[in-house]
């Protein structure tokens, strides 16, 4: 049974002013006490885009923005589903709240940390919804079982396939928001696709958003969008080369921790997250803010490799990086030369790799969770859009994979036993 | 005499990618290598617009963004002056170096702390310039005498007058980035002006950029930009209520360290500054991220008021806001009815003032700095502009004031004393 | 009463992609068939804005383009006056149909052709609504009264003052749409505003359209736009020295058929308009596309003047301009000179005038339709809105005026006599 | 050799102002004379794009604003080969004239006029820079050889195959502007990329415009743009439906004066085209005004199929279309039905086909005029954009096709032999 509350509309509009979509419009008083919550108002303190500032100077946008973004989204989609059986308006509070939750458990730099330390946002997405949380209050307040209905969708297991598909699928809110956002931010000319068409063509069902299948072109656009925001730019070497320099201080100073090491400004916030060990509490505290608090810090330390290495986050001063796919020397072989120059390669070397699936989906017997765009035509048939499209159906299936090496230039020309050096820089002009 | 250095170029011209000039262009290697140094990287922490963003929450760009901007339109300036006589292309790197580096010397919401701790951002940024910074090493290998130069442009004292009209003056680089740029980022549509068009109109006198005669009605059009971002967006009272917040926060902090309160974390960045004795490292290590980090960790103080107002800061729960003119009442009778309420005015009652000039000039007698735009006849008169248009003349000289009282609402509904309760309430009533 | 037609829906939304307003969404089967008479289809062969394309290449667009835009304004305002219990739906297909026809009665060139054979673009509207045309049968499907209503909003008489402040006001639809799509078709930056936000802020109310206080710089805004484009885009030399042109062979053409001139090819469309004697069938069967067929034919006439004028104004050869106010000289001094040189004044010397009001209302005792805009306050209270704006307060009732002489330069070079030929030049520069 | 003039530059830079290029640039006094000759005003009275603005309502622009587009793109393209030395300045103005004049043959919906009345714009192209014109003229000023050479390089014959791929070539001028400027007008959003990045990397080679790899993704956005340009704009069913009314009633009026059908108002100009005899000057003066006029006329005529369709036409009442491949029922069969039921095939049913090619190129042993898109590597080497480019592999020679049946259905509706009527009407439901 939803409360009063739930259906409480504020006095008035509330709008946000987004350079995206214009306007952000709230008219429930439950969507307004979300955003005032504190766990959501953190959002502001963490970039949508981790490190892809250092390659795109103007692309500094919170996730907060997003989150905004995905919602206003959702918002419309509804707007347009209300007109039509399959869609059950009793839903509307669950989808609009799970598109501004989303991404609520996002930390700092995601991708590293969630790499180096073991978290994963989508289980903190779920614990700040479900624990002794701001966030958490004011779901209970529609329902005892509105947080976790709130967070199955985000988690992917509620029974409602329509709402999540609307959040996430191969053409959702999150995605469509996000290509847009990113590439006003950077400034480059990929991600615009007609998103205004696409809501006008979803048509909800069952099971799944449909798209009508006179709107095929505008998801073209859309999917040809995403893969060039993919290699163009958040692939960009220079944000990759980012995260390369936080995975690393981030080792060092773990390592450091572990082994005792004593450090002049103790890694209160960190501690949790070096042993493993991190609450709700622990999780939310640690902001972009507070990591560059303590890459600052680092620099001042006697360990010379944290505060190199820190020193190189904060200043921008990254490795130069080379393709590298392992067939002209593989890593290993690398770090034995390395150590041979004297140069410790678990810190001074790193082979990143990564790739992107552009569009694709499960056949008869996959079970990979990727469930097709489906077109629907006039006269009510389904059809996969990559059989209906000569353009998408180029790209179905195309896992495109990259990868480089990146390495402290300067460090090399420094190598003092010569033979040595000049090894390891005809490796690198190979590599080139 | 300038180095070789000074003339060297990139081997190819570097761009960065940018959403409000489309690409920012180096060819200088002295360009470069400033955009490389730790203090230009800084600007990185510092958001452009302070807290304008708990307004406008897409309005997250820093500083870094915006000196890039200015110094690609001092480029794009020397570009058009370069085919005239009265261009001197030897002041060529010293316009641009002034440009990317004039605000250089910015901290974290630079108002509040300048209010508070006496800091003054064109000291530290001539500091900086002239001070053991990396800065300071790639302009002195132009010349001996370079830093000095691009300080005294900074400055407003350098003997060229042209040069320091393309940076400092009522329609200059600055002014046209931060009004696009801010525009951008916060979605408004207010700040578009025909800067194209401005730049062609552009030429280059002795003493100062003249705008041809044909070009006043873009300029007109930049005024009413100016002017409607003032009132529309610089002065919202969401992004004063957090200058008041951030100013109540940092006052209380000091007054703590002054009476000697023991700090659970030691706030050792600030010491310097409460102490207001900063010296040029002190004042480039405390960034936004860092004072993010102490408001965080200021949550946790015993101090209530300490740890309250830290709390609204990070959470944004700022005070609400009503007219105020001191008509009704002053802020004085103000602070005894607080007392009389048990609450401490000096840290739950604020009265903030604000202005704007959107174009004026010094008549004969008058010394104010404020030069003229002047419009440049086809037979080579020269017209003050509000001389010539009819809608700069209205707004000449027009000093539009504002004054909002920030308060604590439920800190009001929650006083004891009945009657005081009352009448406070009844003062706020009649400011609305 | 009205029809079931003037309930009828189509069965699916149709829409038309507009580069100003995204897309133009239709629902209504009315709105749909007026589309589709052959006298709205017309509007596609007349041009927005006359001969403007000659100053501004890229401003070709049709009055059929910007009709779908104020329909589309309007359309957008009363899904957001439902709310209001201010506004009757039951007026909703009136102000539709007003919106979409209010240009209906617009001619080829209208200033022009009004000046010279003294129709009235209004008073056609008015006839093609009420007399025998596709349009009028849609609309007397609606109900047989409702021709009669729609042409009396559009001609300001309706007894509905707010539908009509919809369309005909100083900020009405009509203006929003021009303003914005002006500016979106000849590129420049002057016509933007916040539409979204001024639709947001608008209030239906008994005898007009009031403006929520808080939207008040939103409408500065608006006003400064409309302010720019009339003297930056409007009132250029250029596209009045088109409309000077055809102004001349217009009338050398009419001077002629009174004077029984033989026309090689029989002006058969505009008999009816030299004659002064035009029926809606002549009317309008005159647009663009037949007025420049006649101005080709004319180039092959024998007498001169009408050659030469003809020629002109196809092949963009026109008068040159010099600022004109009549102080230096009358215009009856200039055609005494004219006659000595030898060269017909009528035709070959032209003062143009123009002047803009950029907002004005009538006070007390004034009746010159001019109805303020007003503000209401959160306490109901209505305001004029310069008595709250600095910026409206400095330009409300100022009347700008200008004016131009139009004369063939390469005629005056070519004058025989040397002491005439002398006097005309100097007194040329002297306006110069 | 090139004459003074050929040098001769404007005292000042003109500029247009340009919503797709922001501005046009005009220094040359030849491009400047270009500009003013009548065949190049002329342009102004041919759309772009034909019948599109039946299916995109704001698409009115004309060939004159591509024209300039076109120009302008070559100008930048040269701004940046300067600087290389395989850029020879001696054919600037070469390039810049080709660019201007390319379309300069353009008639009135040329696709159409050219099937029925057999002329070709690139061989008027050709007569009008050769022949006696305006434009020949300013050409001959500059050398006697140069309008030839003009020539050449549209007709694609110069010996310059530089110059001849930056105006004529699988990425070149023509393309990058008609892309963004029917994008710009029909409100789209497909056809936007970054075009100041490819201008960027462009370089000049021998033969042709090379691409430097690092812009290989600018391409690929360039080429998708391109092809869904062409799928879901220039290919729109209802801007080919007025195609192929055009192609009927130019059939019918053509086959009229064949049969000495005695018009009312003689169709002068078409005359040299029913013979197919046209010389330039009878080109040049059917224009889209001339054109319009006519149809006009022929609505009174007494030719029922003459009237029908004219009136068809310019009323927007097209036929109405359905998938067509000939697999169902061929085109002869329903000729012959249409012949039972007494309408007549010739005018009243048309199959209508169209193709797209994306991206090709000539194999070894292929002589179609495909010449690849070329990537410059860093170390010199040239490779074909597919081999480099997974996306573009997968478009390249796919050749789609499409087709439709274009009829009037209530002609259809309106057979009295009810069983030929429902042998049609089964038919066409079987089509759907």
């Amino acid at each position: 049974m939803m409360s009063d509350y739930s259906r409480k509309q504020l006095q008035e509009e509330k709008v946000f002013k987004d350079p995206v979509h214009r306007y952000v419009h709230v008219r429930d008083q439950v969507i307004w006490d979300l955003v005032k919550t504190k766990e959501f108002q953190r959002l502001r303190r963490i970039k949508q885009l981790g490190t892809l500032y250092l390659a795109f100077h103007s692309a500094e946008h919170s996730r907060f923005n997003h989150s905004l973004g995905v919602y206003e989204i959702v918002r419309r989609m509804i707007e347009n589903f209300e007109e039509y059986p399959e869609w059950n308006n009793d839903d509307r509070l669950l989808a609009l709240a799970a598109a501004l939750l989303h991404d609520l458990g996002h930390g700092p730099f995601s991708h590293t940390f969630e790499d180096i330390f073991h978290t994963d946002h989508e289980e903190y997405t779920r614990k700040i919804i479900l624990e002794n949380t701001e966030v958490n209050a004011v779901l209970s307040k529609v329902s005892p079982d509105f947080p976790r209905e709130v967070a199955e969708v985000i988690n992917k297991t509620h029974p409602n396939k329509l709402v999540i598909s609307m959040i996430s699928s191969q053409i959702d809110a999150d995605r469509m928001d996000y290509l847009q956002r990113d590439s006003y931010y950077t400034g480059v000319s990929y991600g615009t696709f007609d998103m205004e068409r696409i809501l006008r063509v979803m048509r909800p069902s069952k099971d799944e958003v449909l798209i009508k299948e006179s709107g095929m072109h505008a998801v073209e656009d859309y999917l040809m969008s995403r893969y060039q925001m993919y290699w163009q730019v958040y692939f960009h070497p220079v944000s990759r080369g980012g995260e390369v320099m936080l995975n690393l201080v981030m080792q060092r100073a773990k390592a450091l921790y572990k082994s005792d090491y004593s450090f002049k400004q103790q890694p209160t916030y960190f501690i949790p997250f070096f042993n493993e060990n991190v609450t709700v509490h622990d999780y939310l505290r640690l902001d972009e803010m507070v990591v560059n608090f303590y890459l600052q810090e680092w620099v001042q330390e006697d360990d010379e490799i944290l505060s190199d290495l820190a020193g190189r986050f904060v200043n921008r001063d990254l490795f130069k990086y080379l393709p590298f796919d392992g067939s002209i020397i593989t890593i290993s072989e690398l770090n034995e030369l390395y150590k041979k120059a004297g140069i410790d390669p678990d810190y001074y070397v790193f082979s990143d790799s990564y790739s992107d699936l552009p569009y694709d989906y499960d056949r008869p017997g996959q079970n990979r969770n990727r469930r097709p765009i489906h077109l629907l035509r006039p006269n009510g048939d389904i059809r996969e859009i990559s059989s209906q499209s000569a353009i998408i159906n180029s790209i179905t299936g195309i896992h495109r994979l990259g990868s480089r090496l990146y390495y402290p230039k300067e460090k090399i020309l420094a190598i003092k036993d010569l033979s040595v050096k000049a090894e390891i820089i005809n490796l690198l002009n190979e590599l080139d």
